[in-house]
């Protein structure tokens, strides 16, 4: 496995450090982003971006969230910190369409073939992404549903919605999955969203114990693999 | 493609008439029962079937329903039918058993790795498949969402529950999917459930249109293609 390139951006004045991994194949190809859980840049996000560039062949940006790769401790600093984001639309899709810019200016990526894929509330990022630029597919694991910016229908939404939950997520109660598909379907976006029995928050970290929260954040084997089997297997449609 | 093969069985006295598909491969493999939509044996069952053998490498039964191979013209017919085979706890639990037996006394078959796949009413069947006998995978494709003869818990079923359903399907609302899962959750069952947005009933079956009702039966070639690699997905580490 090739390690990841430092990757420097500025976002609205925050200093930016992601992480870019390519596929050892030469030549042009598609590129993903993946936006971390709201914690912050994290080996779990580098993780999974090297698994993208290795096994499934496209050049992958793990993206920095709060700048210089701050990582907040735990729940009590990330609660505030993602309600000033989520509800400061200007400089959230300044935040997801800065790591788009950067991506797209990288040597070798097919600037017309890009998908995203977060993770906790960078589930909701990609879904930004997805409502303010021409990507092939947003996909949210253990994601918000949430498309903070959107403002009335979701007509502008060209990419696919792929959202794979935890059923027992207590974040994302029946309510919530309803007003978040329902402006999709009144639009014609292409969505989905998949349940997985008796899973909570977090369940492709295998870190997520570290929180000590084991009834909302917990890893589970079988989520992630088949998670990280749907993400792909959209990828391959969305980006041929 | 190799032509199925006629299996005859009984199933509490009516003359079930299946068609076996294997794969090219010699040897033992494991059995996929493949239950029809409602209105009985169809060549839509038996070109999944097909496919089941040919793309999968399992040796598939496609099932008989009411016997004789008798297929009901239209929905007037079928509910009722339906809903008397439903309601019969003993009549439904024999017609299922009835097929699994069939399939594992054909040679080639591992009886000990068999799951089933089930379209609509067929989806029914394979849940309550996998609540009265010991299969690896039980999934349904825009399946009712019902186990007919569960007394209480669902704590007997041993296999992993699937369920692949078209968001918009007036059968099964928000509610409907919540009393499902409950009872799997509380019983610690593996089990997931798909939404797929803007898409119906009948969803996997091109000839859904002959039936004259498009706002409740509707091929959608998108959700028919995932629904496919999300089963064999699931068959992939079930039959492993």
């Amino acid at each position: 496995m090739m390690a990841g390139q430092d990757l420097r951006y500025d976002a609205g004045g925050l200093s930016m450090v992601g992480s870019l991994h390519r596929p050892s194949q030469e030549g042009i190809a598609p590129g993903v982003l993946v936006f971390p859980e709201a914690f912050g840049f994290s080996s779990h996000a580098t993780g999974k971006a090297a698994r993208i560039a290795n096994e499934l062949g496209y050049v992958a940006l793990a993206c920095d969230l709060w700048g210089d790769r701050r990582e907040l401790p735990g729940l009590a600093d990330v609660t505030p910190a993602v309600e000033a984001l989520a509800s400061d639309a200007a400089a959230l899709r300044c935040r997801v369409t800065s790591a788009l810019v950067a991506l797209r200016a990288q040597p070798g990526v097919d600037t017309t073939r890009i998908a995203a894929v977060g993770y906790c509330f960078g589930g909701t990022m990609a879904f930004e992404l997805a409502a303010c630029a021409d990507i092939r597919a947003a996909v949210g694991i253990h994601s918000r549903l949430q498309f903070p910016s959107l403002d009335g229908g979701a007509s502008g939404i060209k990419g696919r919605i792929m959202a794979l939950l935890g059923a027992d997520d207590p974040g994302n109660p029946p309510e919530v999955q309803e007003s978040f598909a329902r402006p999709l379907t009144e639009a014609g976006v292409d969505w989905e969203m998949t349940l997985y029995g008796g899973v909570v928050h977090s369940f492709s970290n295998p870190d997520a114990a570290e929180k000590g929260q084991p009834d909302m954040l917990r890893y589970d084997a079988r989520a992630d693999r088949r998670s990280w089997t749907q993400m792909a297997s959209l990828f391959e449609e969305a980006l041929a």
